[in-house]
């Protein structure tokens, strides 16, 4: 089998879709009004990013656009929804906020920021399977909750938590409920008609949009603080001359994954199964990481013991796989990932783990081309590892069989 | 004369260089990689967000690139300097801040943003040409002062304020000094290295680069607290996954309007100068708001007694000219222009505005072509003006003459 290039980091970032890139072109071009103007030029920059929040709204089932609000991405999403959940609730006293021990970074380290000034949080602990539930949520909800902040989609493990669940009882609560979503849009139905979430972040890049732009939907009779002040645009939610371009390219994408979302994502999950299950077997003393219900289509995480996920990176890099140890966003850091850690992985399995996540762009050609690779990439580092070789004299394992 | 285009808004909004666009354009195709991942895709990104690091860091003087943190744009760099400028004042007990009256909203926002969590602000009164001096810093500074907020160029009148000298008296007193150059940087020299600049906030779309992309300036020395939290991008400082394209764009306008400033410049303020004598002498009853010295080069601003600014931008719309009546992130807002108000007009002067800013683009054959057009512009809106019937009857002026 030749040498390749497949691209499974698709939850880490994907590549600019033809239809968004089209999409985008003319505002990198003639069309360089600042949609805050008035003139012709101006208005039609302002009708471009209107066109696309309609477009995000209808894939979302939001009420009405004006409950979309663009941002430079996911974590800027994340931080004005808790920053301003939580300042808004303070507001009437109450300062606890509910979330998860596997949330990204950005709603972890916002929950870090407010914990600073007074706040207090619950770090609802996840399962092995990487999963929260309502009951959980449900228990930890006090007379004193502000907010309530749980993932759709975990972004190592693919766990998909029951948002709906979760947002009926925090509607009951009368507490308010966010969800980054970042991981879930564009590849799975969201319908916030018919579900009680309050604020949804999402991010442009993680479905074939630039990097760059994201958005915060926040339902119309919340009236959230502003993150970055100053102009009156994004109804005066969110300063900044708006990024025309990659907000037109995002309305695109999101569209364009919309139109075959469950045909998309039955593909991906066929070949995951497959990609996860071929591992397991070519790969002795591996395990996946996180459960096999409940998972995001396109998500393999996987142990290997006696290696570190580094190591295994660099190896698949020059064998021409693009792939990730934890998230992207850690990367450089030798902390194990704290979603690892939390559904109850030991260091050292924490440190051997591979994050495969594959996109529209990956064909059964790359799943078998993988399958080539890995075991043998995985069988010389073990040679090398002298973690490896520890583990072999302590457990009896003959390193020369495997 | 033939109708013509002529884009007159260069301080809203800047057109994408063919350089800066040519730039991103691989990381909107072939090289997506997300700068955080480890393998050769992802490190290429890097390489490029590190480069662009440089190369603004070199435009500016800055000591090191690391100095150089990207964000979405002007308004949030804006925010990060003020608030985690006052957060650091307020870790010493200093909850003082000092700005001027003629602020970008950015800045201006953010100050009263503060104002809600206990901390003072003082706002220097600009003078009738809209500059605000040294001095007037030197007597506002407390004990308690935690930063000084002033910026280097006015976005709507143009006056270039004495950032030096007050970077100066900030260093010697102790206090931190923020600059928002939205609209000085790629118009004007600026040397982070001999001046007393602490941090300074700069907007790419302002020279030639996509919307959604900026950067803040931050001395070493300055631990400033981060406004978006979460992964570890930009040194922990700004979370969020880059916008790549956007950065590197930034990274090569800079750069490119770098090359020839001095020359730039020059050909700008004759063009200003003509455009300004031009229109004072053919429309009667029309002044220059803003002094003549200590004014940007592209910046004309004028008031017409009688007529309403936004009247007045529709019609040179249809006339093919685009312009702007106070700054562009205010417009849809009746309310007279903080800025003018600020510098003595009265509201019907402020309300009669017309802001022009010439740009790179711009030739003398524009010039010609305002000049044309704008005179009998004026001339047709007041005459179906009831205001200025108004004035005409009250102050004995007789319309028809003019």
């Amino acid at each position: 089998m030749e040498k390749r290039f497949v691209y499974a980091d698709n939850a880490a970032t994907t590549n600019v879709s033809e239809t968004a890139f089209n999409a985008m072109l003319p505002f990198l071009k003639e069309q360089y009004g600042n949609p805050s103007s008035i003139y012709s030029l101006g208005m039609d920059a302002a009708k471009a990013v209107l066109n696309a929040r309609r477009q995000v709204a209808e894939v979302l089932g939001a009420a009405r656009p004006s409950e979309i609000f663009f941002t430079s991405g996911g974590s800027e999403a994340d931080n004005m929804a808790v920053i301003g959940g939580a300042e808004l609730g303070a507001k009437s006293g109450n300062r606890h906020i509910i979330t998860s021990n596997i949330e990204h970074h950005a709603v972890l380290h916002s929950c870090e920021y407010l914990e600073g000034k007074g706040f207090e949080v619950t770090y609802l602990p996840a399962d092995e399977n990487g999963l929260i539930s309502a009951e959980q949520v449900s228990n930890a909800i006090r007379e004193d909750t502000a907010l309530v902040t749980i993932m759709a989609v975990n972004n190592e493990i693919g766990s998909i938590q029951p948002i709906s669940e979760i947002g009926s009882i925090c509607r009951e609560r009368g507490v308010l409920f966010h969800t980054d979503a970042v991981q879930a849009v564009g590849h799975m139905e969201i319908d916030l008609q018919k579900s009680c979430i309050d604020m949804l972040s999402l991010s442009g890049h993680k479905f074939h949009s630039p990097k760059g732009v994201g958005a915060l939907y926040v339902r119309s009779w919340i009236d959230l603080p502003s993150l970055i002040h100053g102009g009156a645009q994004e109804r005066g939610k969110r300063a900044g001359t708006e990024n025309v371009a990659g907000i037109v390219a995002m309305g695109a994408a999101i569209t364009e994954a919309a139109a075959d979302i469950s045909a998309r994502s039955e593909r991906l999950a066929k070949m995951r199964d497959r990609l996860t299950d071929g591992i397991l077997a070519s790969i002795p003393h591996s395990r996946l990481n996180g459960g096999i219900k409940c998972r995001a289509a396109g998500n393999v995480n996987v142990s290997f013991r006696g290696i570190e996920g580094e190591s295994l990176l660099l190896a698949l890099d020059i064998a021409g796989i693009a792939a990730s140890s934890g998230s992207a966003c850690t990367s450089g850091s030798i902390d194990p990932s704290h979603v690892l850690t939390a559904i109850g992985l030991p260091e050292e399995l924490a440190k051997g783990s591979l994050r495969l996540t594959l996109g529209d762009n990956n064909t059964d050609d790359d799943i078998d081309y993988i399958l080539k690779v890995l075991p043998d990439t995985v069988k010389k580092l073990r040679r090398m590892s002298p973690m490896w070789q520890r583990i072999c004299r302590e457990e009896g394992i003959d390193d020369y069989t495997i």
